[in-house]
């Protein structure tokens, strides 16, 4: 039974934050590694996290965004994915194939989605006919397959999890602002539901999606200073409308060609929490997707073990049934300390300790996750102090990680300087951009950095561009996951 | 644009019952077909109705079966799916085979998980090392995919939606009262959530699933005569554990194999819903999994369209602040008598209209979906009206369902009438078995009817099976879809 055994540390973040992050994955049982060559299986501790932050995004998507959910074919037809050229070109290499069904082999090849706009437009241009038809709001969540050859949990692996809207509009400008609404919105998610600081601007023409006319993102910052693209939104043109023959009629009767939009955000968001909040002892999750917001973990001792569980349980049951999630950790055969490091390695957001000395004072003692700060407060009052905690923690979560994230940000001028940065810990480097996709390609190609997003706010940025000719927009340059 | 429009007319259930099902789904827009064979789309209003099911279930099987949700990879390698012998010879025939990926061609081709076994019992095997990891209790949502030879929208598509519990026990006992209390737990959802009446039993060794050692099932009535499969609740036994090497260290420290469930229910329980509640004018929905509860619709004159407007839209959000889900019909360029017929069609419980008049009164007037029975109620009282209304229509829906059932249920104890009533609207034809394999054989073969579940309860049958040999148990025989 050897070989069954989890692992028992965690490395640390400064020694080897690659290894961090496995571990953490691994020892908190977010994820584990699946037969199939870059697959990974979500465990339920990494589900509970999706499933929350999933109904907090598509709680937006539906009042916001004001889309319904449907669900499209998992297979695509390989002539329709050809249709878009750029499209085709862009995630062919990356497609896995189905190509017998039963006994049988198929007369055209299925290409399992990499994303769906193909088999959902092919859709749109049997129901859409009249101005009346639009807008058509539609988002899906499913998974997703893309033959990638590095993987990392979360982050890419084969199979992956995600939402993708796709709409359609009848201008160009409608498209326009409804994509530029989705950005908000996802800023809205990343700041306020996970607590992660992000940017946000316009992609390069080098890393717009595949079949898009711009592709705007939002993008995080992570510890060891390489940025994470976190979600995208695609203003789409006219290219799939024109390929797949989504036509209306206007009010005027005269058929046009619709406009559309695509955007998607992952499961990779569970990576990106993993790295912004976690530290050297395990997970720190922002109580709004903690699975388990609250642990209970009852000090036992022979003489008064009933009473500290029945206290225990019953605390639990209270906070709960208030729309707290706690769960009291009730086990057998485990040590009270090995309970506290387990459950900060879990990254619960507070702990509660109940001991024989508590039930006498009539008192709860209290161990904040980040700074293991200790309060002990009056039994009756710990209800009214979690209600206060949670959005509290919340708040200094994303504060530490504002505060890391401006610290990892800074403007360069000096293309010698940007080389040296970029060899260790660089962070966002906020350079100007003569915007040739040359020069572009020149400092990618030197320096594994890319355009990360051309910011849409207007902000001061250095004249001279990295190549050294006139700089016309500045752009967030960083090394990215 | 011709081809674009959609059908304007239901074929009517008694004329053609097929031709209804389809008509519904495409005027009611739940589905549509895909550009892949036996695929189908499922638009937001069928999706909307699946969502609602979905988190009732969902809530169930956390709530009642103490399960936590998880996901595992869309790929099985052919090598895990070949391990059980009886499961790959069921399930071989109809898996979809990725052979490629991007541009090489794979070692071993994957299957497309046409059910989860295999890819979960080789994780399990991995976390599961003592008494104490037991038991182990986890649900996926998922897609599946089977490559069936002929389909029909929600009853049977090559790809399909589902969840599926896959749970670990350490004794047959446990296993197999676990495997019956989620056959409790479905038939609760069904007659409670979807107002379906249905029956339940063991299924014999012919109809079990391909892997277990007893299939518990829950059986739907159609109005046709036909019976649907609507849930499977498996105790696997050992089959499972022994070639996937599911062991664990017992109290006594003795390492033995575990005990396994699985159960599933799927996206064909709204092709359930449609037919059971369905009737010539459309679709008609249990208010808990109705996307719209309740439709307002403005009646339209010149001089009032503004005030009645308002009012409308009024209505509509009191309504939905008070979690009714309401929708107004603002729409021009449609009749009311046009949106009257629409919203029948969607099976909407309850309309409400709103026109100068009652703005006079100070009443709206409510139109039951079943029997479009008309009631003013004074505009004051509409929330409380519709909070007694929705759960008394769900209650009449259940009440019409199992009347119509019970119709549909007859005992026979002699084969010739038993073979007459299979060729008509047959129903379920409760005769005494012998049990034997061969018997229940040459009855499908000569009658197309199979034993769709024996009962559990015990119940009076006919002392003489239908091939004249002594009966040992009761069972309920139908043609199935």
């Amino acid at each position: 039974m050897e070989e069954k055994k989890m692992v028992t540390a965690i490395t640390g973040q400064a020694e080897d934050f690659s290894q961090w992050y496995v571990d953490v994955i691994r020892k908190a049982e977010l994820a584990d590694y699946a037969p199939v060559r870059g697959c990974m299986v979500i465990r339920p501790y990494g589900f509970g996290i999706w499933e929350r932050a999933r109904d907090l995004l598509d709680l937006r998507i539906k009042r916001d965004a004001g889309c319904q959910n449907a669900y499209f074919p998992l297979f695509i037809p390989q002539s329709y994915l050809e249709k878009e050229a750029e499209h085709v070109e862009g995630f062919a290499p990356e497609v896995a194939w189905v190509t017998h069904g039963g006994d049988e082999e198929l007369e055209e090849r299925l290409a399992i989605r990499p994303t769906s706009e193909a088999i959902i437009c092919s859709m749109y241009s049997k129901w859409i006919s009249s101005y009346r038809d639009l807008p058509l709001l539609i988002n899906q969540w499913s998974n997703v397959v893309r033959w990638e050859k590095v993987t990392r949990p979360f982050l890419r692996t084969t199979e992956f999890l995600w939402q993708e809207g796709h709409t359609v509009h009848q201008s160009e400008e409608e498209a326009e602002e409804y994509t530029l609404m989705i950005l908000q919105m996802y800023k809205d998610f990343f700041w306020e539901d996970l607590a992660i600081p992000v940017i946000d601007g316009i992609k390069s023409e080098r890393e717009k999606f595949a079949g898009a006319l711009r592709t705007y993102a939002v993008e995080a910052m992570m510890p060891d200073g390489r940025s994470l693209q976190a979600g995208t939104s695609h203003n789409l043109g006219q290219h799939f409308a024109k390929v797949f023959d989504i036509k209306y009629l206007d009010e005027k009767q005269k058929e046009v060609y619709a406009w559309q939009t695509s955007w998607g955000v992952s499961s990779r968001i569970i990576g990106a929490l993993i790295m912004t909040h976690g530290d050297d002892s395990g997970l720190m999750l922002p109580p709004k997707v903690a699975p388990v917001q609250v642990v209970v973990v009852p000090i036992i001792f022979d003489a008064t073990k009933e009473k500290v569980l029945a206290e225990s349980r019953k605390l639990a049951e209270e906070l709960n049934s208030e729309g707290i999630a706690c769960k009291v950790d009730d086990r057998e055969g485990q040590t009270a300390g090995w309970k506290f490091a387990e459950w900060e390695m879990r990254g619960v957001p507070l702990r509660l300790e109940v001991g024989p000395k508590d039930l006498e004072k009539g008192t709860v003692l209290s161990v904040r996750r980040d700074n293991r700060k200790k309060e002990f407060i009056p039994r009756d009052g710990v209800s009214a102090f979690i209600k206060d905690f949670l959005p509290a923690f919340q708040q200094d979560l994303l504060k530490r990680a504002e505060e890391r994230q401006e610290a990892l940000t800074q403007v360069v001028e000096d293309y010698g300087e940007f080389k040296h940065l970029m060899e260790g810990r660089p962070g966002f480097l906020i350079s100007g951009w003569c915007g040739d996709d040359a020069c572009e390609g020149k400092i990618q190609e030197e320096t594994k950095a890319t355009v990360r997003v051309i910011p849409l706010d207007e902000m001061d940025f250095p004249k001279k561009c990295l190549c050294g000719k006139k700089a016309k927009r500045a752009a967030y340059y960083a090394k990215a996951y």
